[in-house]
């Protein structure tokens, strides 16, 4: 235990790396369960199907970057992925988005119903908090610092306002700056957030890794509207053209998509240039970002 | 600030406590806004609307009766309030108990809408640990402390077991054993914890504090559900028979009102002893704990 096996980097190399890191957010999730079975059942269908893990990933490479041990960083993984996992159950509900399809498989209401993904929402974001408090491998002092970071960036003026933006927009105009904020609120912030935790273990205060942090928060969600609306369903795992349907407003829905690559194209570069000037050239997060940036689905 | 204000109880006496408790919560819950004024409305709406403070009130007095300073637990008192309005707003949505009326105003979702609710609800499940995160008396320790065990009594083996086990009642029997557990996981726990955290915060582990809080969380739940079925919506300030009419399995539907009121006879009366035992005969924490018994609504 403890700082016996500091930096395993050298085990992860560029065709390794995702798989690798994800099998540890799947054995701090499936270690999860509740001691009732009318819980037990829809808490693991929700965890059972978890995504692509960007939070996670973002968050081990990061700690990898700055020397941390893999292990120390399982539970604040695991609780971000939960984290996430709690805002889309609640967002896919019928009075907030509506879908029926998350992750190539029916939502959690869908499978169940509206009380049983409200309830479980509601106890992943607990499990969240949960999973930091437990953790057996950093201060008191970090955990709280983490924590307070995390409440700030998901609660009423973070996540939870970019969601309320969301829904207003769906009847009213929204501008390109409006559209901006949104996306920080909704998805950059905990992405950002994602990085920010090895960061704060480590006390690195360095202005590259917030510059990096943003674009990479800002052009996932680009990506992801991107993706809405240009592939079928059976690609995406969700409901094709939600955003369209729905009337969200995205950047992609404003300036065409045409705009919306050349924006990716330009916030690529940039993050490969603060890449370089951190010295991370060769670390599996470059080869990670440049995925990213490919993303199809 | 600090120490300096230790035992601030010679303050206190049997007419004004409640008075100058609630009215501590007050000032912590009216200083919570959010940036966005389509966030802020209901948010503060929700606030606003504070119920009778029973969680808050018996931290405040157990703190007090371990020599601790009110000031110092303000952000504890306060965040218990707001995870307890928390579960209320979800529990009150359509796919839930779906009640109009809360704390005699319209409900939330009444209000503005589900949406609003579900993020709401999120919203002040979030803004609980930051409360504590946040809070500059006590050590990070502490707060981790406090953080783990709230987060144990109200998740997915805690108060959600209890709200699940609620609805899946609806439509089935349930013996008087599965009634008392469910009463544990959705209401006494979160009770037990306010009297906790003064507990965890002195490190005072007796046997009789425990036994009392085990003793006042199941009471309480047979007096409002004694209360449901016996006042009327005027003076409840929430919709009267509710559990009558959902079919809802409490102990004095199954018991009787008679028994029910028996039970709380010899509930009041253990009470009572251990509070001697405490040597707590003459201080609020007894006043506080005799009115709850014999409250109407």
């Amino acid at each position: 235990m403890g700082q016996s096996n500091l930096s395993t980097k050298t085990s992860l190399n560029k065709s390794n790396f995702e798989k690798v890191l994800i099998s540890r957010v799947d054995s701090v999730l499936n270690a999860i369960s509740a001691e009732s079975r009318i819980v037990d059942e829809p808490l693991r269908y929700t965890l059972k199907t978890r995504g692509k893990c960007v939070r996670p990933i973002l968050l081990y490479l990061t700690g990898d970057a700055l020397g941390l041990n893999y292990k120390q960083l399982d539970n604040y993984a695991a609780a971000l992925e939960v984290l996430h996992t709690y805002s889309l159950v609640h967002d896919d509900l019928p009075c907030m988005d509506d879908d029926d399809l998350r992750r190539g498989l029916a939502t959690l209401h869908k499978k169940y119903n509206d009380s049983t993904a409200v309830l479980i929402g509601d106890a992943l974001q607990t499990l969240s908090y949960q999973l930091i408090a437990e953790d057996k491998y950093f201060r008191d002092e970090i955990k709280i610092m983490i924590i307070s970071k995390l409440t700030k960036t998901t609660g009423q003026d973070g996540m939870i306002r970019g969601q309320f933006m969301d829904l207003y927009f769906e009847n009213n105009l929204a501008t390109q700056e409006e559209i901006i904020e949104m996306n920080i609120l909704k998805t950059s912030l905990l992405i950002e957030t994602a990085m920010d935790i090895p960061l704060i273990i480590k006390g690195c205060l360095k202005q590259e890794w917030a510059d990096l942090q943003r674009i990479i928060g800002l052009s996932f969600q680009i990506i992801d509207d991107i993706i809405d609306l240009t592939q079928p369903t059976e690609i995406l795992g969700k409901t094709a053209k939600k955003d369209l349907l729905a009337q969200k407003k995205t950047l992609p829905l404003l300036l065409g998509i045409d705009a919306a690559k050349e924006e990716l194209k330009n916030n690529k570069k940039d993050a490969l240039g603060i890449i370089s000037n951190l010295k991370l050239s060769d670390h599996p997060l470059k080869f990670y970002i440049e995925n990213l940036f490919s993303r199809v689905k």
